[in-house]
This record gives structure tokens, sequence and C-alpha cells, in this order.
């Protein structure tokens, strides 16, 4: 049987299950990633699960989120994170070293394996053929653990690549003509599988871009191809040995199919707040902007920096912005420091930020108020860049090195004359000296707790007759950066529950916490595609805490159902969506979990309005149950109690 | 009259007095100093002022401080700092230009010249011969609107240097030597002025170290000679023209003289949490060190960083460290990337942080719980790091390399072999891109206030007779920092004094802003050299604004005392010391202003422990009509109406 590059990886590490889409299979994970903003809570949960040392090939912790360091927490979130990595078998990237993407694609990332993050652009790892996928802490602690990863099998796109880009157009313009197209749900139960003649002409960093912002779709993961531009990157990796090739057979089957010719993209950008708000840069040049940020995850490779830099090179930025540039990696700052690419920027008054995820995520570098910010990074959600007034335009390090020379939102073809061609060094600089290797003493090591590193709260069963208010109704296209804002307010608390559940919705409804804790919960009614954006689980987590019983919505990302069985609260979706209309903030809700039938319909009952609302649960019975005993930590203990009679 | 070199320079600006010591005189400042921290309120008064367009021969304000950007408040003030600079004729120096204090060195100080800044580190410039003092920014708002400058003419201490410092002892741990021999206390209403012929031995670079730290003696100011090496200095900035010669006359009488014989110093640390709380580093060698920091203003010139890169290069940082480094400069870290010095640290694992005053005010990289940072900042004041558990100590950047690769505080005669012999480059990168200069039409500019961004409060005058309770009892050195903290949460907050009032001693007792609030303000009691530290007007701004009415203290700070001044608080020094230990903090007073005699003694009533305690108002009759108008800027209104009838 003919296969595609995701069936054959999928095929390979498939535990339970057949390739039959929607259905849900288990994959072994061959290597895992968590960082400082998801990995103290993956790692109390790994050791939760009792076990001692990590079973998959390899598992890193890194250090890129939580940089800031305004107190304690953060440093103490590092350090917790060093000792549990020597501790339990943990490869550990200290900060300064970069962002876990750019880092593992240098160093970990192989083409036909599996990883598994808990961060949502874990993406990232398929521009070099990974098979690499976000999900929550809790189902990477696991992954860690042993267990296999469940997903529901995916619909595979094939994204047709025919061409070169021209001039001044770049991967990001590819990804947000991808976007554009399929808008931020499009990507749900997907994978977008890149291939075809203009895939060649895409380096590795080129490739990552695309699969990384892949997330911005919902899509499960995005893959490339593994071919010789592969290899020449794991060769200057000093890698070579861990190229394979990897291609979809001849005849492979796709779902869907997309068609993009390089050849006749251009410029583009997405508007505030959703990374599918694209439009031709044409269509906005002139708006004044106050700042450009280049890097974060999605746009800082040696690729990006040399061009920004060829194009600033002798120009100083605009009076009226404040430009600056948080790189990938350690080696891609070194690298670009021994090319001079460093120099030429500073000389054109840019900022160089550290190598850590930063802006991209509220941690420091926001905008002023009302500010229009040109941004690399993948995501401009409403108040993510660190308050609500600021405005956010994805583009790619074109359009932001020309935004940055005019002052406003211009067309790189307009600015610049001469385009740069980035060759790939055949060497890079590869050093590992900032990983520390786990320990060969694991029992020697005490892991240090600071005092806002919390232990995870308990979380008792879902009772069988669920009573409470609809606490707040939000609409379509709910991010986790609404339902849990990260930045630097918030970011610090990721390791104590109790604290940062105070601060759940609170960019929508500040008062929605304190509402929460006087009714002792209640349920949450959402529109379509609720929890995109994030892995992070702190959006189901904290929640569950507030007492949140259900979430109502038209449709869910796919990340946040998982983090939502995870800790026990019920998914429900209207079998007819305009029934959403029906229900107001505030009204009354009941709905016995044991009257779900055998395709899990139900009706949920709106006692304010005297009406009945028909809903499904979207789940398989396995997971059902992992709900109803209040989490999957909760069922796992179940379970091995259970084992033990 | 032969002269010394701060009298040759006084009388050269003297516009009221005489160089008699001990009296009030008046000097014309030629250049002012602001930055992002003290300047938005420095701004806002200078508007106060109603004057249109600067009378200094020149004014910079800097952004260095408040770079973090967690919201929009930093980036609104650098937003309104950039309008207002080019609205009222005052050069700008953007984000990422680098620490104010450095960069002035580089491209304005001029020996023999005035600068007053509203920072308690402006002595720096006296690296170079200038006369530098730090002031309040409502002082120096009205430098800049044309007012002199109003000082105690200090006294005057020769620092007679000899010999040549040995291998791995370096300009930090002269100023060191000077703290533990004098105290944080010893400067007071002196100028230290650094001659003999050791001083042709240390470069301009290590001068500014010395004058830089000089602040914590508590000096009105610290001066070295502008000699060869000055020149040196200034030649290599592309400045030769503005270089003058500068040395005290043969005969010049000096009111003290400390001897310090360079060859016999070896490495010093302070530790927590005063800078006069010196040892030598060998008698601390083994404490394990969980970070270090370089830079900020004091240690973070070109040869600082040449000798830290000469330490580390191909080593590693210990794993129990981490380690951060803040250039000072744009120009340094141009210098030392092209030097190899950057790749060299970045390769050893130091985290190349922004040219930003950062973790030495608490902006970030603040070190883990309990633990132990060593620094080559200024301050190690309690809860200056970032939280109060912080154990900084200060130390030389050799020390800081030693406890990087040791992971302990170690001597590093112990760690180094070859030590580092820094020759100024005959040329530097000068390139002053990143300054705005004013605009040519000044009336064109509309400033931009962002939402955080509020009105200074009016201030009313004190009344004849103070009622209260002692609000707070407070030991001796209490710092600017245990008044009105700084750090990532509190910096941001400079612009808008009823929001930072709530702050008020938060770090000694978070109940003082709600109880003054409550009681409608009262009184300080405190022991010796009360607001020790920054020059942050806001320590005296904000307990004003609470309803602070006076403080009685054992002693004030200089630049404290002048601030109180400015803004009506009237201080109260006790007749007889030993009177503080009988009051409580909660006692009730009474103090009639009106009853202050020809000497301007008077008595505090304690009503709750029934005692009189006789108290001296250390002000003059000028001082005192302002504290009683309710601060400057009222009386200068006040006096503006009386000329007008």
């Amino acid at each position: 049987m003919a296969l595609t590059i995701t069936e054959k990886i999928i095929k390979h590490h498939l535990i339970n299950g057949t390739l039959d889409r929607g259905r849900p299979i288990t994959i072994k994970i061959d290597q895992t990633l968590v960082h400082d903003a998801t990995g103290t809570m993956a790692m109390l949960e790994l050791e939760a699960t009792g076990i001692k040392r990590v079973k998959t090939d390899l598992s890193v912790a890194y250090i890129d989120h939580n940089m800031i360091q305004e107190d304690f927490k953060n440093p103490d979130d590092h350090r917790f994170l060093q000792d549990m990595a020597a501790k339990y078998g943990v490869m550990f990237s200290r900060p300064g070293n970069g962002i876990c993407h750019h880092v593992h694609l240098e160093r970990f990332a192989v083409p036909g394996k599996t990883l598994l993050g808990s961060d949502s652009h874990t993406p990232t790892a398929g521009g070099i053929g990974m098979l690499a996928i976000g999900a929550g802490g809790l189902d990477v602690a696991l992954a860690m653990a042993g267990e296999p990863f469940t997903l529901i099998m995916p619909k595979i796109v094939k994204v047709n690549l025919i061409g070169k880009l021209p001039s001044f157009v770049s991967a990001k313009d590819v990804i947000l003509e991808v976007l554009r197209r399929v808008s931020v749900k499009g990507g749900v139960g997907k994978v977008f599988e890149y291939c075809g003649p203009g895939v060649k002409s895409l380096s590795v960093s080129e490739r990552a871009t695309i699969t990384n912002m892949g997330a911005e779709t919902g899509a499960t993961t995005s893959i490339f191809e593994s071919d010789e531009v592969t290899r020449q990157w794991l060769r200057a990796q000093g890698r070579e040995r861990e190229w394979v090739s990897l291609h979809p057979d001849i005849d492979a089957v796709y779902d869907e199919e997309i068609n993009i010719d390089l050849s006749l993209l251009e410029p583009l950008v997405a508007r505030p707040f959703l990374p599918d708000n694209v439009v031709p840069v044409k269509e906005v040049t002139g708006i004044r902007v106050d700042q450009v940020m280049f890097g974060s995850c999605t746009n800082s490779s040696l690729r990006d920096i040399l061009t920004i830099a060829h194009m600033l090179k002798g120009k100083r930025i605009h009076p009226n912005v404040d430009a600056g540039l948080s790189p990938g990696s350690r080696q891609i700052l070194l690298q670009a420091g021994a090319e001079g690419a460093l120099e030429d920027l500073i000389t054109a008054g840019v900022r160089i930020l550290e190598a850590s995820c930063g802006a991209c995520v509220g941690m420091g570098f926001a905008p002023p108020s009302e500010g229009v910010s040109v941004r690399t990074i993948n995501r401009n959600f409403y108040g993510r860049c660190g308050h609500t007034s600021g405005k956010v335009y994805l583009a790619s390090p074109e359009v932001a090195a020309a935004a940055c020379i005019t002052g406003e939102i211009a067309d790189p073809r307009d600015v610049f004359v001469e385009p740069f061609y980035f060759e790939m060094p055949s060497g890079l600089i590869v050093d590992e000296g900032m990983f520390i290797a786990p320990s060969p003493e694991p029992e020697k090591i005490v892991v240090r707790r600071g005092p806002n590193i919390k232990p995870l709260p308990e979380m008792g069963p879902l009772p069988d007759k669920l009573e409470g208010k609809a606490l707040i109704k939000v609409g379509d296209d709910i991010t986790t950066d609404h339902i849990m804002p990260a930045g630097a307010k918030f970011l610090p608390l990721r390791s104590n529950i109790p604290a940062i559940s105070d601060h759940v919705f609170e960019v929508l409804d500040p008062t929605f916490a304190k509402r929460a804790k006087e009714l002792n919960g209640g349920f949450i009614v959402a529109g379509a595609n609720y929890g995109q954006g994030s892995s992070r689980e702190h959006a189901a987590l904290a929640p569950k805490y507030l007492g949140i019983k259900a979430v109502v919505a038209k449709s869910f990302a796919r990340i946040h159902l998982a983090n939502l069985v995870n800790f026990g609260i019920l998914p429900l979706i209207f079998a007819d969506v305009k029934d959403y209309e029906k229900i107001d903030q505030g009204d009354d809700f009941f709905f016995d979990v044991t009257q779900l039938d055998a395709e899990f319909r139900g009706t949920l009952h709106d006692l304010t309005k005297n009406i009945e609302i028909e809903v499904v649960c979207p789940l398989s019975a396995d997971d059902l149950k992992v709900v109803k005993a209040g989490g999957r930590l909760n069922w796992i203990k179940l379970n091995a109690s259970n084992d033990r009679r």
C-alpha cells in the first residue's frame, strides 16, 4: 500500500489502531520536550506517576519562556527543572541556550521519528521530517513515563509546492497564505504534508517556519519531506549519520490537496487579532508602526537574521520605531556574530534581546499604548503582547525590516533593492556546552522547590449530576491566551495553580475567577474552535481548580480538548449550533452525565430559559471514564489501586 | 590661593556663596542627565515650570532603566520622554544605546564642567574630571530651566593613590576599600578627590568605576584628575579637542586625606546588605553561588568585559551558576564584539542581556529563593535584587568570574593563572546613530502621554501645627530601596504617583501605605543616614502623597534631604540621638513649626509617652519656606504670582 510520509511514520510507531482516519490510535513517542512555562507542571505530573526515570529515547527540558526573572519565581522554576531533569533522566538546556524548537531542530530532531512536546509549536521539528506534535503537559509527562500517545488518526493534506519564491517573499508568506486559505480552524484533525518540486528550494529553517506556524491552523502537525537539503542541514550540525530519506510513495493517497505556486506569492501580513486575518501587505501600507520585533521561534533562524542584517546594513531604524531581535538559539547568535550580522543589526539600531521566547509570549518588549507592532512571530492574539491595546501584525522578516526603516507598514519590494540569497554554511558552530546531561546518580539529587512551586491540587471525581450557572459565554476562536493569559504577569505563576487560577479569562472578564469561586464553579459556554493556540494545560487545570464542570461549545481545538479530559472537565458540543444563541450568560444549567446515550448524546437543561438543548460529548468511552474520575492522574491512580487488588 | 580640583571647578561655576565649607552655595550647571526611571517625573516638573526650552549647554534623556516592557507602561514612558525631549531641547538616547553614565562618559562628559543628573551614580563622569552630582528630579528640572543648583559647600578629601594594583585586583577593590574605611555614611558632605602617583595607572573606565560607586559613601561626588590618560580616552572617542588638563594646585589644602597603596590591596567583597559590609574575599570563600551578574553601570566597561572574557575563555560556567552580562553601552557591546570578547563569553555560557541597568535595579535577572548572587554592581540593598531572600555580594569582575567557574565565592588568584592587562584602543567605534537631537520645530511636537502617566499631584502647604502618629519607626541606613522600592514591579509606576504610593516601605512593612492613608498621614521616625542610596525623588514624593508631614531622624542622606524639601516634608534631627530610643511606632506626635527658634531648634511632643523631644530642623531659612509652601513647585508658583502683583 502506497503511504504518505505521515502514514509511514505513524505505521512505524503504531501501538494500537489502524491508519483509518478519524479513529483513535496510540503511537510510540521517541522524544519529548518541555519548557519552563509548561514543564514545571509536567514534571510534577511525571513525579505523580511514580516512575523513577524517563523511558523515551530522549527527553529534554528547555529554559526559554520565563527568562525575565522579575523575582524568585522564574529562577526557582529553572532550578526545579534542572534538579528534576537530573533526577529523572532528562537533558537540561540552560537559560541562554535558546528556544526549545530551534535548539531541538539543531541538535536532536531526526527525520522519521516522533516528538511530543508540551508546546503547540512542537511541529517546528516537522521541518526536518519528524512527526512532531504539541500536547498538554500531562500527555508529555505520560509519554516520558513510557506511555503511548493517543490521538485521532488525522486526515492528511498534501500541500503541493511548485515554483520558487520571488525576491522579498519568504517562508512566512507561505504559511500566511495557507492560513489565509484554510483559517485558524482549517487544520483541525489534519496533518499538512509539504511535498512537490517547490520543496527543494526551501532550507530546513524555512520549512521549520512553515511547520511551526502550521499550529495556527489547528492542525495535528505539519511535516516536510527529508531530502538532500535536510541531509545538508544535518551535516552542518555534525549529525549527518542521523539523516534518513523520507518521501511519500508515488501513489500515496491524500485526503485533501492544496496547491501553492510559490512564484505567485507576494508579501502578506496577518492583521490583529488572529493569524488568519491575512491580507497582502500592499493593502495595509502606510499604517504607522511603533515597534518591530524580529524572532522568537518562528523567524529567528540564521537565514532570517542574515536576511534582516542584509536589509538593514548601513541604514538606521526609523525614529518612531523601537526594534528588537530575539535570536532562536545560542548557535544562531554565535553564527550571526561570526558572520558580522549582529554588528550590522546593532549598528542599524536593533536591540539584541536574549535567545528566548520573549515578547512573543508577552515576556517583555511590549509595544506602547495603542501601539502597532510588526512582528515575525506566530500569534497576534488579543492581549498576548502584554496589554490589550497593542496591535500586532504578523509578517515576514522582509516586511518587518521594511517597517523598521520606513516607520510604517511597507512592501519590502518598494523599500529594498538587493534581495538576499541565503546559503546554508557547510559547517555551523556546534557547542553543546549549555546542556546538562542527566545525573548518573539520580538518587543523590535533592530537588529544590521554591515557595511558588505548589503541589498539584487534588481533583475530585466529576459528579454524575452537574449543576451550576453558565459563568461566561464567549464567541468563536477563543484562544488559550483568553482563557489563561501568558505574559510577564502570569507566566511566573505557572507552577502555582491556586494563584494563577485567579486570572482565568482576565482579559475578557476580570470578575470571572471571583464569580466562579463564589458559586463553587459552573459551566463555560463557547463558540467554535474553543481553546485554540497554545498547548498550555493551565487553560484546563485552572478552570478545573475554580470548579468548572463542563464546557459547552460549537467545537474544540485538539490540544485543549485533550487537556479538558486530562483534568476532568466535561466537553460538550451543541448538536445544533443554533442552540448557542438561545443561551445567556448567567443561565442555570443541569446536566446528568449518566443520561448520555450510546452515541454520547445527552440533554443539557437550561433551567432559566426552561429549554432542553441537545449536546454530544466528543470523547471515546475511555476518555469519558477519565473525565468522570476527575482527570487522568486520578484515573491512573484508580487503576493502579484496582491492579493491586 | 592654591586650589583643589573641586574648588577650581566650583569657583569657575560659582553664582552665590564662597568656598567656605558647610555653607550653602549655588553653582551653574553646564549639563544635565535624566533617565526613564526618574525622567518622566523630572520632565513633568520641567513642564510645570513653564519654560519652553532648556537653558543648559546640554541636557540628555536616556532610556536605560525600564527596558523590560512588561506592558504599555515602560514603552509609554519611553515615548513620552522622546516627545518631551524633542519639544524642550533635550538630546534623547534611545533604548539600546546604553546606560546613561557610560554613554555620557563616552560622548558628552568634559573635564572641568558641571553635570547634574537625576541619578545618584551621576558621579561616574567624575572619572573624566567632571564635577558630576546626583540630585532629585526636580533639582535637575530646575537646572534644565536654567536655575543654579544649591548645595552645601563640601569638605574635600584627598584620596592619595600610590603604587599599582596587583594582578586580579582592580578598581572595584579600590572603592570597596574606601567603603570599608569610611562606611556608607562616611562621605556625607564631602567630595573625594583622587590624586597621587597611582592615578596614572588607572584607565578612565577604572576611575569611573571608583567615582560611580563613591555614591555609596554618601559623598556629594568623587572626581579624578584629568591627565594624559583622560586625553587618550577622549582621543579614542574622537573628542580630544574637549580635553583640558585638571590637577590640584601643589599647595592645595584638603580637609581630610586618605592614603591608599594600590599595591597592597587584595580582592574584596561587600556582603549583604550594605556596600560597606566589606571583607577580603578570602574570608568568605566557599559560599555556594547561584548566580553571577556582570555589568550595569559599575563594571561594564570595555576593560571589564575584556577582562571577564579573558578569564572565561575556553572555560564553562559552573552548572549551579546562571551568569549574565549587561554591557554598559552600545559602543562597548560593538567593541567587545569586534574584539571577540562577546563570542568568548557566549561560548563560556554567559547570557548577554541588554545594555541597560537591568538586574542592578531589580529589572529582571533575579536570583532564586535564598539565592546567592555575586554581582559587579554598586548596591546590595535588602530587596533590591527583586526579592528579599536574595543575597547579593558586590565584587570585582575578577572575583565574579572566579565564582562563575567554581560555583562558589573564590579568590581569583587561586582560580586563574594569567592576568589580563587592558590597553585602551587608540580608536573606538563611535556611532551617535541612537541619539535623536531635539526638534528644530518644537511647537509642532504633540507629546503622547500614556494612561499611566499621571499629572503631578497637587501638594497643599504644610500646616503650622503637625499632628499624627509615628507611622513607622526604622533603624539606621534606611535606603531609598526600603522607602520606595525599585524593581520590575514598581519602576513602571514611576510616572503615576497615586499608584506607586501604595508601595511605600513595602519591603519593611506592607501595611504602611494603607495605614498612612487611613490616618491621613503622620510622621516617620528613623535612625542615621536616612534615605541613602538612589536619588529617586519618589522616596519623598510618594510619602508626601500619603500625607507624611515630617521625618524625625538621627541624620539624613544628602539627596534625600533635598528631596524632602522639594516635596514639602519637614526633616527634623534628634538633638540627642538617645531620644530615638524613647519613641515607639504608633506614638502620637505634635509639632508646632512656628515654634522653631532662630537656630531652628524646636520641641517634638510625644503625646503617648508624654515626653518632649528636642529636635533641629537641618535647613536654611529659604528651604524651610519651601517646605512650608508644600514643596518647591508650589514655592516657585507662589513667587511667580507674588512677582505679578
